[in-house]
């Protein structure tokens, strides 16, 4: 147990840098590093349709046409950040915020849900599955794009 | 090695009978029995508004209302399920299918993402995330209640 609860420590210390790399990853809109930490057979549920997407070749056009959907640079924020870690499976959960301007002018204020399943594959922590997502608004069928935590 | 590999496919296995079981509690509109399978404080990312929401007593008073919104028995599958599960930490997601007759006589057959997250607490595998969600449609900013698999 004390062995598992220091591998859990460890591993709980590598999903934090590994997100933080991420995240810094997103915000320089540096597409392959972006890529690098997804498992090449990822399954994806993304904020916008279709209902799931698979794989990093498909993951690569996505990022690249949203990140260069904006002017210069995008705002991107994790909050609430709550990570569980074992050996070799770890998932983590948070909000992600981007502040930033598209190059048709609209301003983007925007809050999603993000949830980032991990398995640690040949010593390199990857995700193998991404949940992120907004709510709707039961009224109005509306996807419900201002809301903040 | 092969101790973790024997240990990760019992944890697996407890994952289908957990998930098979919830599934089955949902479909009899046993609300408690599907509690039973969440963390006190779980947190979640609903496919409805808000954002978030926390623990099992709001958990209850949203089950019980979603349930109680179907006149009579409503068809619930899940497909598509993956499992990754290690010793304490477990994920598991698939598509969610209900298909039923709301009180008020609308049809309902709606198909939606479904994330599980999990944690070994005292020999008992416990939801302490859930992430449920549809995509929008970025043309119409609906939310994409007919998709299906």
């Amino acid at each position: 147990m004390a062995a598992e609860t220091k591998q859990t420590i460890d591993s709980t210390g590598e999903i934090i840098e590994s997100t933080g790399k991420w995240a810094i990853a997103l915000r320089e809109k540096d597409v392959e590093a972006v890529i690098s930490y997804y498992d090449s057979d990822v399954v994806m549920f993304d904020v916008v349709d279709p209902l799931v997407s698979n794989g990093t070749d498909l993951l690569r056009t996505r990022l690249t046409e949203w990140l260069s959907s904006f002017d210069g640079h995008m705002g991107f924020e994790v909050s609430d950040l709550k990570i569980e870690a074992g050996n070799y499976i770890a998932f983590c959960h948070g909000l992600n915020r981007v502040i930033g301007t598209k190059v048709d002018g609209v301003k983007i204020d925007m809050c999603w849900r993000a949830t980032l399943c991990w398995r640690k594959i040949d010593g390199d922590w990857k995700i193998t599955h991404s949940h992120a997502s907004v709510p709707f608004n039961m009224e109005t069928g509306m996807a419900s794009l201002d809301l903040k935590p």
